[in-house]
């Protein structure tokens, strides 16, 4: 291709000389991120289609030489990524970014492990590479807008099988020249539909990304080339996946004032209280509340629920046949919330929606408001739910949330994310061990935290 | 998702009840294809790229399942799906259908060998499922148009993935809802741009479509679920990638007439008898007509090479730097043959331009004529090429070439296809028990073909 600039190169390049550690903030949020990925992931570990991929891989064999997760089994680096990206997307428990629109620590932090294991790297360059993933992947989403999520894809796989390769150079101290082919073959491979939400591809699409990053350092690693200006040229991805020319607007999302402020705590990272899609998170607390109200149940007339246009595009399940499927329903959250049914992972796992919610679900409608204006620290920005619930009287009771609890702007408190923690922990033992590992990480061994999955 | 309809299922059912090979032109040219493919496979072999990803699978590890084409090795079926795609296209020597823009064989048949190894299957069942994995990815091609590619998708990865999936399917005898599961699961991990024409990463994204295909498999043989309605969805495959709603023209170019003929023999798959891309043919044809003229090139002033508009998609490097770049120039590929350089798989490698060549293509430009009318023949329907000299007194030489050697309306005879596959052979015993197996195929085991890979 002829006539193409360097931004690729320039990203790269910023991309390899900052250490973004530095920022205590940034620090701060990365060790709390790892926390809540393993809180999610080995929550996950017993999830049923972790167990079906086991069976793939055991028939595929490989060098033992990257942990799965809770499972105290070694596979190969490439295994390990789609395994570990897919425990921890299973339950939807894991963290999102606002400017993804997606979850970007169950694709990076997986590439990494796998990428880490079995080699001397620094816990300071390991917390590195993850801030910088975060940041990659934020930008990337800024940068494509909404148009990806919009046409059908999933974002966390579209944007973050590039992300993570960027942090996996990072992580190995790639030259610029061998980021710019990595990103390129990463770029080659990125997908993921958004028609999967509520199966377990969902989750599965983390994995891909994680495993595509690896494959994608790998190859590199063995000299194989492909492009170098994946993000320059007018037919590379941005252009594709982005809808538009890879212009100015765009290369300043991405690139400007790299390094000022990190994205992992500047907005940062969206820690989940629940296990479903975070646009539910909303609902959820505005119904939550209206449960304080004890309303009989069976006096329940109708329940509208309101949404900016396209504020529900992640729900895409009005009437859910399962928990799983109710992940993805708001529908589902708010019958859940108001007959007292606690948001437990067993009532978002495969079994039958009750026909007590299916019932109540019946009553339900779903509207879009353009007009109103929701709190200006909404998040999204101008995000809102407003549940809103008439009786056979024809009273109404109504609730509106924009800043749901766990968002940056409300966020978990150490303490509540150390509890989510050790819920998931296999035992006490373990959780206390990888807090302290994660605690002193920017002055041991990555390999101190590793050993411990 | 709610208000589906059932054409994924449909499609399913008619992949699964079919048997092709019944089709006499079906079965002889799905014979060629194959042996065609081989000739491309065992010509690529020893490429600098099969080596690296040898490398990166050594580290991986696997069981030694299924062929490494020429290799004398075996590795886990993914992985010599990946090679054997990677292999079949590192020469860009393989096969292209009109219909796909793309190249079908080399995604269709790696995915095909990994899964019939170690598996007893019969040779009419392999060539029933080869059939119509070239039938979907051509109807595929149809049903989503120019749009995919236009947009920087390579078809070859973007549509093979999903066309060998449901090859596959018919390989392995999935029931209906299994094909439509895994289906769903290559559509979710469909990809590959055509920015990297002119890398090795072009070959290799027909070894990540097989990969994917032979990844749904064996996922869905896990029973691990994701949707069953990759077809059918308002943001499913078709609209994200045809960039329309899947209406009644896309499932008509999908289903319509289904078994009436086959894509493979009518048109017909294109056998290359050079090795660099398709839509630099009929130049390549025009200059070997004008190099008959044994003009004096010192005399020549300038050559205009006249497409369609678009015509040229393909070919984007005009000052190509290598002759694996010059795979995709038609500039390199007229100023070889003015100079009277054969179209050698060495003048195709990763050796500089040469001088001489390089002077010559200072004196080329590229333009397009919407009005001009192609022979009714032409191949792609509308496409053409003028080569015209202009020399230092001012007279014109001019060759209008619209229906190229190789292609379904000027096919190779079985003698040339034979001589293509004997000069790639590693050896005449080798070329021998391929021949002869395929000869058998239908009334032998796939085993019977599959040993001497």
């Amino acid at each position: 291709m002829e006539g193409l600039t360097v931004f690729t190169e320039m990203l790269a390049a910023e991309v390899l000389k900052t250490t973004p550690t530095k920022n205590k903030a940034a620090l701060r949020e990365a060790k709390r991120g790892i926390l809540d990925y393993l809180a999610s992931a080995f929550a996950g570990r017993e999830d049923a289609g972790v167990l079906k991929l086991l069976h793939a891989i055991e028939a595929e064999g490989g060098h033992p030489v990257a942990a799965l997760i809770g499972q105290n089994k070694r596979v190969n680096r490439r295994q390990a990524a789609l395994v570990n990206g897919f425990m921890g997307h299973a339950l939807d428990y894991d963290d999102v970014h606002s400017d993804v629109r997606g979850h970007p620590s169950s694709v990076i932090l997986p590439a990494l492990f796998a990428l880490a294991s079995c080699r001397e790297i620094s816990g300071k360059r390991f917390l590195d590479a993850y801030i910088i993933g975060v940041e990659v992947m934020a930008r990337l989403g800024q940068a494509v807008g909404t148009a990806s999520y919009q046409k059908g894809w999933h974002n966390t796989s579209l944007l973050g099988g590039v992300a993570a390769t960027f942090a996996g150079a990072r992580l190995l101290g790639f030259t610029v020249a061998e980021t710019q082919n990595a990103v390129g073959i990463a770029a080659s491979q990125a997908g993921g539909l958004r028609v999967q939400f509520g199966t377990e591809m969902k989750p599965l699409h983390a994995g891909f990304a994680a495993q595509q990053a690896v494959q994608s350092i790998e190859w590199t690693q063995q000299n194989f080339r492909g492009i170098e200006t994946a993000f320059d040229s007018p037919i590379g991805y941005l252009h594709v996946y982005g809808g538009k020319e890879a212009d100015e607007a765009v290369y300043s999302a991405l690139a400007e004032d790299w390094g000022k402020s990190w994205r992992i705590s500047a907005p940062g990272l969206w820690f989940k209280r629940n296990p479903f899609c975070s646009a539910a998170s909303h609902g959820a607390d505005a119904a939550l509340e209206l449960a304080q109200l004890h309303l009989d149940i069976a006096t329940i007339k109708k329940i509208d629920i309101v949404f900016p246009p396209n504020g529900d595009a992640a729900l895409i399940h009005t009437c859910p046949k399962t928990g799983e499927q109710g992940r993805f329903s708001i529908e589902y959250v708010v019958a859940l919330a108001l007959l007292g049914q606690p948001f437990t992972l067993g009532n978002f796992g495969s079994t039958a929606v009750s026909v007590e919610a299916e019932k109540l679900i019946g009553k339900m409608s779903r509207s879009y408001d353009a007009e109103h204006i929701p709190d200006a620290q909404a998040i999204p920005k101008g995000r809102f739910t407003i549940v809103r619930i008439t009786l056979a009287d024809g009273s109404i009771h109504s609730r509106e949330v924009s800043v749901p609890k766990g968002s940056p702007q409300a966020p978990l408190t150490d303490a509540e994310l150390e509890s989510k923690w050790r819920e998931s922990a296999p035992n006490q033992h373990i959780a206390e061990q990888i807090m302290e590992a994660i605690r002193g990480l920017e002055n041991a061994k990555a390999s101190e935290l590793g050993k411990w999955l």
